[in-house]
């Protein structure tokens, strides 16, 4: 698979696995570690995470499993996040769900990142929800301290509207490389909030949670979503290929260099969202599903 | 007429006058050279074009009769669009209206321009819409080789919002010279978008489309167009003049140094927006008007 | 009192205290001396000031007042405001309320104020609201002017959105020091509008007018100014400080550094505020407040 160059030193695959859900699909390390095998086999080499995901489990089976084949571990990339302090048993001193970006608690969080996914360092770390009590000073120490040591290699954010993305960049010596927000056919926010314009003005390529729209479009209920599912079947018997491939097209044509998070432990959906790579849909076809999910003609 | 300079090597006339409705009036190849003398006796000496004005007959009609008097067509600078495809029997290849700002349509539709136009280059070519599948790098080297080859002097956008705009002058080497979007009386939204205050960073000049707010003031029908066709008609007695050139005169004195885009094919319309620039309207009659259209008080 | 830098030149205290109301309190020019005094051996040493305050008479009559010691008059700094034109029988030739932030009327209301406020200089001038109207050339004409001739110190903005701000900053050779702009528990739209983040990029200190929101949850009347209150005093309870404590030690415990700006005459209640300096509000409790003024828990 194709690369997409995050910085001058990180390379990842054009398509992520999201690993949101590992902890639900019942997997032991030999299905993790198969699971992870078969992804590297179709060219995805980078897996998503978060310190929360699983309710901050997800690492640790995750590291447990991978720990055990060196050989794999070595040729994956991960991406995690921080930031986010959920209510949760594993953290009883939680008693409302918050943020925290502070100095000690971004250096405690990836530290603890690297403990649980049994590695030596992280490929990149993102802050996970702007958070309206930053200190981007703080952030900005704790990321350049956290490189230097070799522990992270590149940083950047996720659901940062642009001008909470400027001020960060603003006390960085390296650019931010990436962004990571909601985009799908049903989510067109970020088109609206100026993050896609500013991906473009600094070539950098956002990554794309929740691709299929968690589903929404597969059970239309609303009007809106009845429309769109229509055309999105229209396009897909037009170009002869399944509903959620179009939806993954309709990110990977954009010139944005949108990178897709599939977050499906089967590794059949997996192969589906790689093959919508070769999907080649038309720019009307685009605008049809545009149009369809605006509710709204293009003016 | 004064000259507003949009870049060191081109100055355009402070009115603009906008061609399209030009197929709507009826015009013989006389009549438009005719109106096109009288608006340079006026002082205007530059008209906006778009490639799909006129369901794409515009250009075409203007440039068979400019062609016919050298001497007049040398003297008139053009600006054009492109970018919208639009639903049209001249164009049956488009099933959906859409944009296009791909290299290869920009490069053809300027050239196309060119050839309706029957002129060896455009001063200005506008980007008409922000297409949310654009790609600046692919813009950017579109207008690089127009520019090159002599084709296309100066370019910018239309109805871009600040980040639209910021992304795709961050690909260019030389800066973007305008952003045509809609001002008038009743049309505040580039306040409120942060559209005016890039263009004054900038010391840019923006073009107003539908600067009479396309005749709603005349006919208003509304609670907030009513109270505002009352406060204009103050303003008019007070003035002493119509109350078109009072909305003229409301753009024509903003320190933006606004481009109105005359859209009259009556040259004693044109004559009353050429008028309006003597109009010394006092900050206090500005603010009646922006209050009225506001309908409620500045804070 | 800790003091904040504004500008190499420029420290201020960490609290300001409001003259808006000084009119209002009844004081005679002892009262208003005595509690410039009380003020100072607070640690405050900054006093927010508006052509506009009490019908345009505030500054007149503190002017009066500090005149009369010089010891006192010589160790306080002065913030005040220009640029509206307000309805009063101090300003007969206003019709209507409106803006003017022309080069002329900012050099003569800064000229006004010194004469009003007795004063040879101030520390800082703000342009009281962003004027639809506004051309930065100009008032960074009269800016520019009036620090040169030693007139202003420092100058700054008010209930500017970012857009404005860098529009206006464009054409200064020197940084703006501030915007002051409303925030409190219950006006959170400096976070969603992009000002807090814009002073955090330009390390930047906010003041905060209206710190205690108006009173507004001192009389909650609302379902949300009522959870919002419940809140309070429950971090109230855990904290053992007051009510209007633990509103400003929520702004000053803010990593932007915001600067509140106490507007009551009764020394007790600023006592009240400097002394919530000192309270230490947790992450938790910080965000407790957050969620309550949302009205729904962090994403």
């Amino acid at each position: 698979m194709e690369q997409v160059a995050l910085s001058d030193d990180l390379k990842i695959s054009r398509i992520v696995h999201g690993m949101w859900r590992l902890t639900e699909w019942g997997f032991k390390d030999a299905d993790t570690l198969n699971f992870v095998e078969q992804c590297l086999d179709l060219g995805i080499d980078t897996f998503d995470h978060a310190d929360i995901y699983g309710d901050y489990m997800v690492e640790e089976h995750f590291g447990k499993a991978l720990s055990q084949n060196k050989f794999l571990n070595d040729k994956i990339k991960i991406v995690t996040k921080c930031g986010i302090k959920m209510l949760s048993g594993n953290r009883p001193e939680h008693y409302i769900k918050h943020y925290d970006t502070s100095y000690s608690h971004i250096m405690w969080s990836a530290e603890n990142s690297l403990k649980m996914l049994k590695r030596d360092s992280l490929d990149v770390l993102l802050i996970h929800r702007p958070d309206p009590y930053n200190d981007p000073y703080e952030i900005a120490r704790a990321f350049n301290q956290l490189r230097e040591e070799g522990k992270v290699k590149e940083f950047g954010v996720s659901n940062y509207l642009p001008g909470q993305f400027n001020a960060l960049q603003a006390y960085l010596d390296f650019p931010l490389v990436t962004n990571q927000v909601e985009i799908s056919v049903a989510a067109l926010q970020e088109w609206d909030n100026g993050t896609i314009d500013l991906c473009q003005e600094l070539g950098m390529s956002p990554m794309a949670w929740s691709p299929l729209a968690g589903g929404a479009i597969f059970n239309a209920q609303t009007h809106r979503y009845i429309t769109l599912k229509n055309v999105i079947h229209q396009v897909s018997d037009n170009l002869g290929v399944s509903i959620d491939q179009v939806m993954y097209a309709w990110l990977l044509s954009h010139p944005a260099n949108i990178i897709p998070i599939v977050g499906s432990g089967k590794i059949e959906r997996v192969k589906t969202a790689v093959e919508a790579r070769k999907v080649e849909m038309t720019r009307q076809q685009w605008f049809q599903i545009w149009v369809a999910s605006r509710g709204q003609n293009v003016p």
